[in-house]
């Protein structure tokens, strides 16, 4: 597996989980802003220009989401997903799609102070985005409780990116207990490491 | 399997996928006027208090993306995603991640004129986004190739819903060829059917 990525972008998500993974992998780093995002050869890798991407074999990656799934079905030893007849596979895709969808909308919002009817917006507003991700922490440790999954790779991703990198939402307890279970993994202390030693 | 939706909302987009996947399913119309959306019963379904979702036995489901992803995953006989080592089981992930955090995302843009620098907003900008599946349908007559799978779902209901209900994206003429090819589909005109009906 490949992976390409830039230092200071979503890539961090994608780093973690293959080191969640166990797979083995390269690393081919993009420089950014010389534009090599934008060349053919990048291009037919992920046509939107952005990192995270994987090649493995003849199969292509983009989106984060769907790169955590795809790294999560690739290596069922690391049981970074829960089968399909698990009572939790719901709420494991559920959790994917919120951060595509929900959560980095609300980061959007934030960021912009977009106005905008809470009734026709996807995520609804703001704060039943964080509502809603504050209730479903109560139990812990992870999203789908016991069980490390693919899911906090996300949405712990997106809410250290929101709480400490660009400190655009409210710490709530939760939010920083689930943050610091997150950061304590070997798997992402070794995919920080990786970033910062570019 | 229970579907809970209402009509005029992204519920059409789980009422064609499960005509498309052969599984039996019961409708449940919630009253989003009367607020039924509220409802505690219906919160501890999806706590985002948005149409669609479903359940199927202790499963919980929300999220379009999520829906379309379990959907395809329960029906296996109906062929609506490929296997995970097929070639193009990437593009798959790919576009309904695309579906929910870019093409969504590209909508919000348009609706709301929002002024976003296109190397922070992670689907880049409206033009790059309409210009990615654009180019993706060259071929056809699907998002991967011969094959209609979940992700024609999400993309297909996505531009009929940009084109054709809210007007708010160019029809290219790749667009226009591809919704008419999905909205042909027998499955498609059930589901409109179904909506229709209430």
């Amino acid at each position: 597996m490949q992976l390409y990525w830039a230092p200071k972008t979503r890539s961090l998500k994608a780093i973690w989980m293959l080191e969640e993974s166990g797979l083995t992998y390269d690393l081919n780093r993009l420089n950014l802003e010389a534009g090599e995002q934008q060349s053919t050869i990048y291009r037919a890798i992920n046509p939107m220009m952005k990192v995270p991407a994987i090649i493995d074999g003849p199969v292509k990656v983009a989106e984060c989401g769907a790169i955590l799934a795809y790294i999560a079905e690739q290596a069922p030893a690391a049981k970074l997903a829960p089968g399909l007849d698990h009572p939790r596979r719901g709420d494991y895709l559920r959790w994917l799609f919120f951060s595509a969808g929900c959560l980095e909308a609300a980061f959007v919002q934030t960021f912009t102070k977009l106005q905008m009817p809470s009734v026709s917006a996807g995520w609804g507003d703001v704060e039943r985005v964080m509502t809603v991700i504050d209730d479903a922490l109560k139990d812990g440790p992870w999203l789908l409780g016991d069980r490390f999954s693919a899911a906090d790779v996300a949405i712990g991703s997106d809410l250290r990116f929101g709480v400490d990198i660009f400190k655009i939402i409210e710490p709530r307890p939760n939010f920083r207990a689930y943050i610091d279970r997150c950061t304590a993994r070997p798997a992402f202390r070794r995919a920080q490491e990786i970033e910062m030693a570019g």
